[in-house]
């Protein structure tokens, strides 16, 4: 039997899904064709370009209506809000953090900044998130109760929190896993890097934790060069999270007193002016994508060893990244089809390599990681800008 | 006998020396004179705001061809600057590392990211930097050597490094502070985050240790935005400065590897756009600050109770901020006269709260500081950007 895939035939159909006749087609391209250069004009004329200045105020404001949290920071990039927000909940040297083996590295190297230990979960299926089922079943079984915090009972390091990441845009199954969080006492962080856009059940993404995180780099649906942003409900840790990331100055008119350890993360004005004049513009960008994702769904859906990944049932997805699975039995496929398109110029990647493979986590803890193994193999993400993919594709 | 200064008579004078009439006059703004327009806006036109881009490339090779420095790295600010470089020297858990108690409260924060100890240091009331004679009675006195380290006696500690600041922009002694490192066996990095265009006998600050940190923030001598960046004549910590700052990506078309901790601490390239306009111009702002020091030195040499702090005979200095001090008989007045300056529309400030007397530092181990206790009485800041002090002034 043929473990090979039609590379020629998926190339074609890539080429017809973004329709740029003869150009390189990257992953995932900005398109700054909003106000962009108005508000940077504006920033440059007034001089207002880095911690003075209106438009990070502005930017937050405008997250914060647009993702329904009551609060939103901006900092320079995803990496700097998730290191602030675990901090900000409370992890410390020594403890344990729970987060999925399938995600970006950032996620586990902001555990390590605090001296915390990643502890690496296994994914849905379905949903690429962590599966919750999976996790409530192995926390059961490795973690002892001790005045209201779970122990894991191995290390007996205390596990303080669960970083939950909506891959690829996807939203996890967050009910389930915030079920899962209060019943062992696990701080939530949502890691919705990639998910500005994406709803759970008619909510947005970041709603569900106790803080969740953004990015705006240059990959991202919307972009201020480099960029993160922190959301909350909880005004304290709002006030705490804009405090730490100035650092911790206190207000004066020239005294400089910082009382306690601060970060020099807050974003910068210009680059805040692009976040204002791209986040006018994300109804359109999300818009666009999921009519591509919806083109590309048509395009695969009768390829033989190949599924094109749908939003999970409860999700309304920003399909940030648009993903390819291969059947376990065209595993062997993966790099070959990498290879084909990259060939034809069309920039497709695998996932990250799972963060319990790599050198510096290889001995942190980690639960029964067979779905993200599989998945790790399989799956492959096609471009996914919000310019490809237009009518006459 | 008067031991108050004659407030009105002060803030006429600067009101003669900056020469900005009914104007706020802040401390220090940046001066987007040059091609930061065109830069940035090719920026946007290309679609190239973030990690794709050749102006971060370019910032670099500029930094590295004015400072004389082999290299150059650019980073979000140089508070990661001098985060990463305390790790790539070798900064562990529980080292400690000497640094000057008068300065800004990121060098004693990027310590503290490292989980090692701040040790503070005096300073030299002629140079504002380290007192270089007066460090090695301390650490002849505290500590042992074992094994080509040094360590602190007190604590067991080892001491690793030391942070020599230059301060306000004015080179530290680091000839001197050179030989102390050799003889104790500590890396010495130079903060000259405020030292960009300063020279110690001929030759660019940041060329002593075996890396140095620049800061671009917006009151800088030159700004994007927010930035920063190593300097170094190793092309070993450059590579390793430029590998762990992006995430310490193995390069590879697609597959995902890190083969150690990263940072997201790579300069932006819209941030690095604005940076190459900027140092375009460094030579005419380094003329014009020079010449409003001597302005001030002028209309303040004649004033009882006060001296213009004036660069140290080695040095030739950019005068980022220029300096009022106090004499001891003084010390009383100083809150009035920042008060007076202040209701003027003068935005003078007095020098950084010393780190030992923070909350998060107070425990931490220093040498008597007598003399930056007395400068931290009676130094006063007063406006100093480039644009202020023009001819007919």
């Amino acid at each position: 039997m043929n473990r090979n895939l039609d590379a020629n035939h998926i190339v074609k159909l890539l080429k017809h899904g973004t329709n740029q006749p003869g150009e390189v087609i990257p992953l995932h391209e900005p398109s700054l064709t909003g106000k962009e250069w108005q508000y940077v004009k504006d920033c440059l004329d007034k001089g207002w370009v880095s911690s003075v200045g209106e438009y990070v105020n502005l930017f937050e404001k405008k997250l914060a209506q647009y993702t329904g949290a009551r609060h939103a920071i901006a900092v320079v990039n995803g990496t700097a809000a998730l290191h602030l927000g675990l901090k900000i909940v409370g992890v410390e040297y020594g403890d344990e953090v729970l987060l999925p083996a399938l995600t970006f590295v950032a996620t586990a190297n902001a555990v390590h900044y605090c001296g915390a230990v990643p502890h690496f979960i296994d994914s849905d299926m379905d949903t690429l998130g962590i599966d919750p089922k999976k996790l409530d079943d192995y926390l059961k079984e490795i973690t002892v109760q001790k005045n209201g915090c779970s122990y894991n009972k191995k290390t007996m390091r205390p596990i303080k929190a669960l970083i939950a990441v909506h891959t690829f845009g996807h939203p996890a199954d967050l009910d389930s896993i915030h079920t899962v969080c209060n019943k062992y006492h696990l701080d939530l962080i949502e890691d919705a890097a990639e998910a500005l856009g994406s709803y759970y059940k008619q909510k947005h993404t970041g709603n569900w934790g106790k803080l969740s995180v953004l990015s705006f780099n240059g990959n991202k649906i919307i972009t201020t060069g480099g960029g993160g942003a922190i959301l909350t409900n909880d005004t304290g840790v709002a006030e705490i999270a804009k405090h730490v990331s100035t650092t911790a100055k206190i207000r004066h008119r020239w005294e400089f007193i910082h009382d306690q350890i601060g970060y020099n993360y807050r974003l910068p004005n210009i680059n805040a002016a692009l976040g204002c004049a791209q986040i006018e513009q994300i109804d359109q960008f999300i818009n666009k994508k999921r009519s591509l994702a919806e083109k590309y769904r048509q395009l695969f859906k009768n390829v033989t060893g190949i599924t094109f990944f749908r939003e999970p049932a409860y999700a309304r997805s920003n399909y940030w990244l648009n993903t390819l699975i291969l059947d376990e039995k065209y595993t062997a496929s993966r790099d070959s089809l990498l290879e084909a398109t990259h060939e034809q110029g069309i920039l497709t990647r695998p996932v990250w390599t799972l963060m319990n493979k790599l050198d510096m986590f290889q001995n942190c803890p980690h639960m029964d990681l067979s779905i993200a193994e599989s998945l790790e193999q399989r799956m492959i993400n096609i471009p996914s800008s919000s310019k490809l993919g237009g009518e006459d594709g």
